[in-house]
């Protein structure tokens, strides 16, 4: 059977491969018909080889060259849409739409279209001069960086197409993006859109390269190697904390976003105020993508008494009324259900689900746990183990001092959040425990549910070990996840005719914000 | 005998001693009379216990207080300068001035101050603000830092007085210092200044702490605890990177400076024109306070013929004829002899110097050692070894070609040096090495020695890997290096008048420099 190719150089070219592989739709269970390479190390190396090339030459490149790839290439996928969306509905089993057609997909060309306003307007270099001492610096690019995507956002968090892919062109650098081994062809019809928008720009092709896979080996190996900017890794813990260390241990910047459970906080004056309408938020933010975002709740967490009990009994009805979602593989069905397990096993209760789901594909009855916070403090480690998929439980407090304990034993979280009182009933609870929730998370939401993740300028998709592996650094939000894939590069006592551009006392471009001896000015 | 005091949580303590030590004036080889703890595991552990506390308490300082802080305590060195540059002069053998007294102390003490005023100003906060979304972040404490400070600027890098500890500071979080083993008690003397001056602004004694020394292994420890934000060390490679894997393995950030050989590149026409004063000023950058500055040449690189004999006959009749400084320890002594002796061993010629001397105190002969390119290539990794101390190395090339090859093989340091012909005769071979030069340093500097470090904001005292262990930071110059000390916090949809000052639509500091829709505002 044909074994499709990888690209490396600006090319398609035949992978030396070690084995291959095929995707699975999760829909139906059914193996898919194309077939693709796992490449050994010498791809991997031809490919760095190249990246290495394409940094020298992407350093020259006019930023506004960089912004036509991005801006010429959104438009590719927006020709392609209808194939490319297939493809992902064919791999992932996401809904065509609105998930993937009239969401997943605008947010894609979106994101690649904001980074190439960044690259244009040159701020996120963050150009910094002191005139008079004559010392100037900026940001500037750190050479390839390799792009390793998750599973469950087949566009917006690809490695050949989303947030860090974008950031990391925006910012100059190349980028070898390693395929989601479940969507690899539309991994292939994305990166073929790349390839061509490159050429139609005149940017060398190795700007854009993709491998499938390679082995967990030469996976470390890869990211540790001498010729590697950084790296950029959205996944298991598991794996990313294997890719961390290799790539730390050889000194090289590596921003991984790995496991969040994203604590719901509950106040009880909201719940008296507005208890039916939160509860349908809730399930439809526990249950959004089958719950496979990394903002999902998966730790609910309410004060014990009525109002809980009518939340948790109107949850558990929509959970066991609402179809459940396919999960995209079924390693994730296994895992979903190993988790759901473990919770149960470290005492808490199921109330819905709990459950594989007979029939075609991969499907785990919604699944609804609860728990006490005098059990939660007991076991605080089993009870904060992030269950990926449509699962989530609720914990019920008896006081402030509790649910103080329990946020003062939280891991570090992408996101949490705190539903109070419109009257301001809440405010007391409120301010007793933000100062704790607020040290654990990245972003901190008021009254609306985390699995909405907006492009802001002013965005953290970020947070505290082990949601991500640096707590200044978000990897979504233009042009503040740009500056992951740079150097601080100073120029002291250079030659005014010798600066980049961006750091001469005549700037060229009337766009750009400079810190010019402490004041920011502007063109 | 008596054994010091430690400093923890506002108060001079007895320590839990696993063993104790004394400095030595290495000046003169003679062993101090003082006799100070090494901290065994509980003391470390009341350490963090407190610093935890003090961290949640500077969360509701005012910026100002930390600001009163800082300036205070800049004050209060300078009130006890002579007893402090006196202690640092016997325990360094630096002189007392111009070194001590008249540059690193008012150094120290305006880092101090910027620190102060950055806190004041909160710019460094970087808050930006998306309004129609109302999604608004900015940078807040990360928490306990632990400050491991190096042996050579008693002052300025000093673990309870230097860069870090100014910038962990200004930007809210509490220090444990670990004093550097070799000037104990000039850190005593600056800790008891930091103990007073929280005590008369009200702030927490447990805001700065300080320790003089922990086994390895509990040094390990110390950086991996839950309770520490990050760490900040300027050392040795070796132990940077022991305490580099410990507290990346547990999720913290790590900021190290660790070594760098700065490379100074003299191109032909730079010679032709200023031989003589160059040569001096290379001698005077090398050997500079016994050439112990991280930044100090280390590397140089010159074109083979009569200038470059020119310079390196000037430069060793200089090494011969000036007396050679203390070096900090008989340590630093021997590793800079097994240092050198590992040049010559890999190819290098000695020219000058190349062995200890004789007589009171720790001294090695102003060492000067050349080699050639083709030799450089033949063993690049032996012949770019750090050579701490009096002593650098020569390489004279025969080609730009032979010169790129050197400059691809080097490793990440701090600074690189370029001077050139003011006539432009020059300016071909600067525009071929400078993109290779540029990539490998954090600093690149045009006819001016490295060994000046402005604390300026538009400075970078950093580089790759290994010069630091992340090439997007610098640990000198405020407010740049305050970010990082700082999680990137994210309110999403957070009501008004939950929000942080810096944040709310109407700011109440009218000196804070934010992003609001992108675009810089102040007040």
């Amino acid at each position: 059977m044909a074994v499709e190719q990888i690209l490396i150089d600006g090319e398609w070219v035949p992978a030396e491969e070690e084995a291959t592989f095929q995707a699975v739709n999760p829909a139906t269970g059914n193996t898919l018909a194309m077939n693709f390479p796992i490449s050994g190390w010498a791809d991997c190396d031809r490919a760095l080889t190249a990246a290495a090339d394409a940094a020298s030459a992407l350093r020259t490149v006019a930023p506004e060259q960089l912004a036509a790839f991005l801006d010429a290439y959104a438009s590719n996928i927006e020709s392609a849409a209808t194939m490319i969306v297939e493809a992902a509905h064919e791999e992932t089993g996401l809904p065509v739409t609105p998930r993937l057609k009239d969401v997943e997909l605008p947010r894609t060309t979106n994101q690649l279209r904001q980074a190439a306003a960044a690259a244009r307007e040159e701020s996120w270099k963050r150009a910094t001069l002191d005139i008079e001492r004559n010392i100037r610096s900026c940001f500037a690019p750190i050479g390839p960086v390799i792009v390793f995507g998750p599973n469950n956002f087949p566009f917006a968090f690809n490695g050949v197409s989303g947030g860090d892919f974008a950031a990391a062109i925006a910012a100059g650098n190349p980028v070898i993006a390693k395929a989601h081994p479940l969507h690899p062809n539309t991994t292939r019809l994305l990166a073929e859109e790349a390839r061509k928008s490159l050429a139609a720009v005149g940017l060398p092709g190795s700007t854009v390269q993709m491998l499938y896979g390679m082995s967990n080996e030469n996976g470390l190996r890869l990211v540790s190697d001498a010729r590697v900017g950084a790296v950029g890794f959205t996944g298991s813990r598991a794996a990313g904390l294997h890719l961390k260390r290799a790539a730390e241990d050889a000194g090289k910047p590596i921003y991984l976003e790995m496991s969040s459970i994203n604590p719901v906080i509950f106040l009880p004056g909201s719940l008296a105020e507005d208890g039916e309408k939160l509860a349908k938020e809730l399930v439809d933010s526990c249950l959004a993508g089958a719950g496979q975002f990394c903002t999902s709740p998966n730790l609910i967490l309410l004060w014990n008494g009525e109002g809980a009990e009518i939340l948790l009994a109107s949850m558990a009805q929509a959970f066991s009324e609402r179809p459940p979602q396919p999960l995209l593989s079924s390693a994730g069905q296994n895992q979903l259900n190993a988790g759901v397990e473990a919770l149960a096993d470290a005492g808490a209760t199921l109330i819905a689900g709990g459950k594989n789901l007979d029939g075609a594909g991969y499907r785990y009855a919604n699944t609804l746990l609860r728990t006490t916070g005098s059990k939660f403090l007991s076991h605080p480690h089993e009870l904060q183990r992030e269950i990926f998929g449509n699962a989530t439980m609720a914990v019920t407090v008896e006081d402030i001092e509790e649910l103080q304990a329990i946020l003062a034993l939280l891991e570090g979280n992408l996101t949490g959040t705190i539903y109070s009182a419109k009257s301001g009933a809440d405010d007391a609870i409120y301010n007793a425990i933000e100062p704790l929730l607020r040290q654990k998370v990245g972003r901190l939401l008021n009254d609306k549910m985390p699995t909405g993740v907006a492009v802001s300028p002013a965005m953290n998709h970020g947070g505290p070990f082990p949601a991500t592996s640096h707590p200044g650094f978000t990897s979504v939000g233009i042009p503040a996840a740009m500056t992951r894939f740079a150097l601080l590069q100073c120029y002291d006592g250079v030659r005014e005719e010798r600066l980049p551009a961006v750091l001469r006392d005549e700037i060229r471009n009337p766009a750009t914000w400079r810190s010019i001896d402490r004041e920011w000015v502007r063109g």
